[in-house]
């Protein structure tokens, strides 16, 4: 899917006009938790956080409306420098971007030569191919998943072979839409062995939710190596997604190169503001994890009751089966209240449903309990 | 629509204002009009609105918290209609934009081509030189600005010819740094001779400030004319810099090419929603309006006094005469607690003072009399 599908027939599609609080009842205004759309429906569609920001980041968020008629300044130096303790990097090291897409997007570009090759798993998130869509040139090598939903990784290789230019290969671990793992050690010892025409865009953007001891970050590995980017984003687990937050961790010759493609001062003042507080609030990561852990387990539980197959997910989402035509799906849920993924060709007989909060959850179980009375599913 | 049209008719055609809280001014922190830096120094350096944001944005940011968690939808999607609406034109018009150097950005890498040629004044606005230089092969046309400041459109329109390829024009009207006028309808007569190859980025950044009757926006042109950018911000008038939001008008058919290099959905919801409650508030544009010329004619005054030449300004900032080394003088600012801006070569004699509040353009003014004392100026 092409992003002016994706703006204009997804999101801006499921867009609902605005439903605001009537009341703010304190500082900090917090429409409930499981809040609906307009139209009374729910989100499951696109991966977000249905907690919200932390109310720390929301305080931050306030008290930062009175500088925000300033460009960015001391929010971006104090955000980069909280980034790099967190990853054990210096300042350079860290490149902010509008959303982690932005990220890829600089990756697509300062990497691009007459003779970029692209190599990504398939299905993936779609932004790195969208962002190499108007470079037609561009020789794109999609590799089908391995039938555990892991990157082929052994292909993968074999097509960054024999290339005249660069090659860039994509990396989604874990990977969406599927929530699966790719072995980190195994990506990392390919990293160590790969061409020095070969780069890496390694987008960690469900890192916090993933559920495996043998699953790291490779941020040490991106400042060791000026060919790896290791992107990550404020939008899921610290429930920023409108904010538009994102940053790579990166050799410093590497943050040069990204930076030239970056958007001026690319990172609205409140997102930054909001981020810092986030990052030094230890609670909110943890309370959205364990939420989305109790919403894992009541979809679970109502796949399994059904015996719908589902994909093990590391993040904040879950691939399940569906029985019958995708589209049709996605319309019944509509009518249902329940807004759920987008296609992923191939998977097409797959549904992408968000994990929202535990009571979304049971909504979302009572309506395919109801679809299966009516042998929908 | 032409400038008169927009401050005598247009802002009451901009709709209702939107309604404000009662509880408006407890909710919103207001850090003193005036506001100095953390070390009690005051920024005349980056041509931002020391008003700061209408209270209706900061009203809509703190309304639109509670959302901020979703990716920006029907915010989006009002926003570009409010906009459509304010320029006459359909929203397949309109473009959104990570401020509007974002647009610039998209225009560069929308108009590429392996032998792109940039034409632009000198000095300018820098970014679209610094978006062309990670293409190193972009031949580079920078055009001195005639005695009285304004664009050399003759030369500018010598150097377009005899290209091989695409040739983006930059035009900022006004400009900055010089805060100087470029007749429209010359721009416009330019526009409507000029070869197909040949593309304007039209930059209006500083629209609402100019004091001149015959003063227009190329909107309408742009709209027509698939090789006509129309960039405009919401940092300016509108004290967003930053929240950081802009916008294209252009022909549908360019509105494709330019999105397809946009960063995903490039624009922060709170950014969103704060513009569009400023779109929709007929008093702050007059109000920021108002308090610029104010302090104009308070820098005006010091500068007469001193007999410091200056550039007449249809901005938010003025670009005057210094005796001495520029260098010098910013830091002489800098220690009197006073930030002005950057040295734009090859205008080097001369300091760009942004507008702050009128007690700022005092202080100012004071620090300016101080420096004759001294003989520095």
């Amino acid at each position: 899917m092409r992003r002016r599908q994706f703006l204009h027939g997804g999101l801006l599609a499921l867009g609902a006009p605005a439903v605001l609080s009537t009341r703010t009842p304190e500082l900090i205004p917090w429409i409930p938790a499981g809040k609906t759309q307009a139209d009374g429906s729910i989100r499951l569609s696109s991966n977000e956080n249905a907690l919200g920001m932390a109310p720390v980041s929301r305080e931050a968020i306030i008290q930062g409306i009175a500088e925000a008629n300033r460009y960015p300044g001391y929010s971006r130096r104090e955000l980069t420098q909280a980034l790099a303790q967190k990853h054990g990097v210096s300042e350079e090291g860290i490149v902010l971007g509008n959303g982690s897409t932005e990220i890829l997007q600089m990756g697509v570009q300062a990497f691009m030569d007459p003779n970029l090759r692209l190599v990504s798993p398939v299905p993936t998130f779609e932004d790195v191919f969208e962002y190499s869509d108007p470079h037609p040139w561009v020789d794109v090598r999609a590799v089908p998943l391995l039938p555990d939903h892991s990157h082929d990784l052994t292909r993968m290789a074999e097509e960054t072979k024999d290339s005249d230019g660069t090659v860039l290969v994509y990396v989604c671990n874990p990977n969406n839409p599927t929530g699966s793992l790719t072995p980190v050690k195994d990506v990392e010892a390919w990293i160590r062995t790969a061409g020095e025409n070969v780069f890496f865009l390694v987008d960690e953007a469900y890192f916090e939710f993933v559920d495996s001891g043998d699953y790291y970050s490779l941020d040490g590995i991106a400042w060791e190596n000026p060919n790896v980017v290791v992107a990550r984003t404020f939008s899921k687990v610290y429930g920023m997604a409108g904010m538009r937050l994102g940053y790579a961790v990166v050799h410093p010759e590497t943050a040069r190169r990204l930076r030239a493609f970056a958007a001026g001062p690319n990172t609205n003042h409140l997102a930054l503001v909001a981020g810092l507080a986030g990052l030094r609030d230890a609670t909110w990561v943890g309370k959205s994890v364990g939420s989305n852990l109790e919403s894992r387990r009541l979809a679970y539980q109502v796949l399994d009751e059904l015996g719908l197959e589902y994909i093990p997910s590391h993040t904040n989402f879950v691939m399940h089966r569906i029985s019958g035509d995708l589209r049709e799906y996605i319309d019944r849920m509509a009518d249902a209240g329940i807004r759920v993924g987008r296609p992923f060709p191939p998977m097409l007989d797959y549904n992408r449903c968000s994990f929202g909060l535990p009571s979304e959850m049971e909504r979302f179980a009572e309506t395919l309990r109801d679809f299966r009375r009516k042998g929908w599913v």
